[in-house]
């Protein structure tokens, strides 16, 4: 079954939003064992509208549109279709309910009235979530589904109407897919290593890499099979791989750094707090991200300035003279202190030179020490991040968690 | 001058991320006044690529691809460039030796040498980020630049190497336009008040909205118009906004909050500290994300739990008990004392609901208080979010922002 999915908008390729849409719409399709071969964002331009829709015709067993659907001037995408799949306007009066209700309070103008009315050739599917429904057509055995534009309305549409519909008439079936989430290891390191790995893998299972600043993903999956044998033979390989590469491997899936570190202090009903310089409370950030994170965390001293570092960590000023800020000594003091101070069973610390200043020969931007403690012991860790800023923050702190997660069992 | 864009790689097409590079290279070439018209994101599919990229030559002047440059098996982009384009692959000595210095204290090995060898096609573009050149090619009047995926490397290179050169080749001229950053009202209300403002607009200039969960940007700009009557009419026509909305409006073009706060601290050799509970650090983490906020920021009590508000931020935990930790005097006491503790000119403190759990009746989730405060005064705020987590975090931390920028003043 392949698909295409066309983004209308002159938002998107003018550059002003990000196109979320086509990532929700694709990674859902794939889920379903759909093949999107294609994702185009046009301008809303009759003509490029109109061409995008019928060149595709026959071509795909299914097309996503979005946009284009709204009330006003510039949403031109209902009109097209009634060109490309004939039919005329009439009034839907389900549609003309839905818009008044959903519209409680506010008088319905003629803009919404608009609304209801849909190509005679089209199936309609309600929008209970914004006033412009979404329309189903067929062609040249291709089924196209026009889909409004906000994101939200979209996305609750898809998970209300569309997802059931595609199960039930493209007998659509979750294709086997395993995610590995791995830190520290580069994408080349990996998959040099994985060049023999790579050539007993059967044609039906595929591996991909998925490379970012912090996290390299491993995934394993089929794109035509779902048979039970393809299932174990992915579960065995990725037993294999998390085996092999285990001093890098982290989680599964969307399990990314904070998540694991949540579920480690959750399981072991214990608590942690941050004492950070150089990442400026990212650190504390990420592990707040989570829902539930008040569970096990109790706080952060975020210690920009050095006076922060004497006055509360009780950094000695003469440790931070001798050594520096960005030392091994003061790290190992942040974390034994501010454990202390916060009254935790675990601590992460953490300073460094993020840039785009600040750096020394010895200790350049990108140089950063990490501290994890515990009642008992103390760990400490030197890194080496990039020139950039952005990323060295990112950097430190995913860095600071993986250590954590991979270490907190010898504290 | 028409462009297209082609974005490259499983990852997008199977929805693994967000393209966020389509709309980095949309914006910033839209920016140079060249016309984006169609943006496709394909498989790593040798087939998908050759057809993409030889059925656009000769109909764009300028095509963009990204993705496919790295050294692993499914980066096929390169080879399909050589196919397009002729020649051989040749070893470049100055990729060989960026590719070195970039992988300092690393060996390099074979897929990074490979990353060296280029279609002898190919004017090399340099990449000082990572280790994939930029590549660009002639053919049918067409120029084809082929960036990597990364988004942070693309940017770089493009910053660097090749806005330059639209400039220099294509005679690009940056179209006038102006952004408009609002805070606090919606873009409904916003766009009915400017519906006779919109009227009047001459031919040559455009109004564009972009809304975001914390900030309205309004964008006048002209798509063929550079010369000076429209650059002053769009002066004219911003400054009669800002002026019509000076209560929302914080700032010109990419001007966020944080850059914004720190211009108002810098200027007047002030100190900043936060104190937060429910954003968890992310007001820091946002302050800190600016390069130079060491000159303003001395750091961040994150009181998560609410021994951290009693033990550190020295609040009567009578206080809590009676108002609540989400209050507007235990904020203020926040603010207070995080400010002496800290000993700085300015603070603000923040505690709230983020969600999903934790609201009551009367303070369900997304409510949260805001204080800001300097040694004469505090002022405070009851701020309302919505029901989803990751959005009120980043409402909390901006509404906080906005109110310190909009009212430091007053303190």
């Amino acid at each position: 079954m392949n698909c295409k999915i066309i983004n209308i908008g002159n938002e998107l390729v003018e550059g002003f939003i990000v196109n979320t849409n086509a990532q929700f719409l694709a990674f859902n399709l794939r889920k379903l064992g759909f093949l999107v071969e294609k994702i185009v964002e046009i301008p809303d331009n009759y003509f490029y509208i109109k061409n995008e829709i019928s060149e595709s015709l026959g071509k795909f067993n299914l097309i996503f549109t979005t946009g284009g659907l709204g009330p006003t001037s510039d949403d031109i995408t209902k009109n097209v279709l009634l060109e490309v799949f004939g039919g005329e306007f009439v009034e839907d009066k389900n549609v003309l309910n839905d818009i008044s209700t959903f519209l409680t309070n506010k008088e319905l103008i003629q803009y919404n009235i608009s609304q209801a009315y849909v190509p005679s050739s089209a199936t309609v599917i309600r929008n209970f979530w914004g006033t412009a429904p979404a329309l189903m057509f067929e062609k040249n055995n291709t089924t196209l589904i026009a889909l409004p534009g906000i994101p939200y309305e979209m996305k609750k549409i898809f998970e209300t109407h569309i997802k059931g519909f595609l199960v039930k008439e493209f007998h659509a079936k979750e294709l086997p897919s395993k995610i590995l989430n791995f830190y520290g290891i580069p994408e080349a390191v990996l998959s040099e290593k994985l060049k023999d790995f790579e050539k007993k893998l059967p044609e039906t299972i595929k591996i991909a890499y998925l490379p970012s600043p912090s996290v390299l993903k491993i995934r394993l999956f089929s794109n035509n099979c779902s048979n039970d044998s393809v299932v174990n033979f992915i579960n065995d390989l990725s037993n294999e791989l998390v085996d092999t590469f285990k001093d890098y491997f982290f989680g599964y899936d969307n399990d990314n750094l904070e998540d694991v570190l949540g579920k480690i202090l959750k399981n072991s009903n214990s608590t942690i707090c941050t004492a950070e310089s150089c990442t400026g409370g990212y650190i504390a950030h990420k592990i707040t991200s989570v829902a539930g994170a008040s569970q096990y965390f109790k706080g952060s001293i975020v210690a920009y300035d050095n006076e922060i570092k004497t006055n509360i960590l009780k950094i000695p000023p003469e440790i931070i003279q001798q050594y520096g800020a960005v030392s091994e000594i003061t790290v190992k003091l942040m974390a034994e202190n501010s454990l202390k101070l916060l009254n935790t069973d675990y601590s992460i610390a953490i300073s460094g030179i993020a840039g785009p200043t600040g750096g020394t020969p010895t200790k350049p931007v990108g140089t950063a020490y990490i501290a994890i403690a515990s009642k008992n012991s103390v760990l400490t860790k030197k890194i080496t991040g990039i020139h950039l800023r952005e990323i060295n923050i990112q950097l430190f702190a995913a860095n600071a968690m993986f250590f954590f997660i991979k270490n907190y069992e010898s504290l």
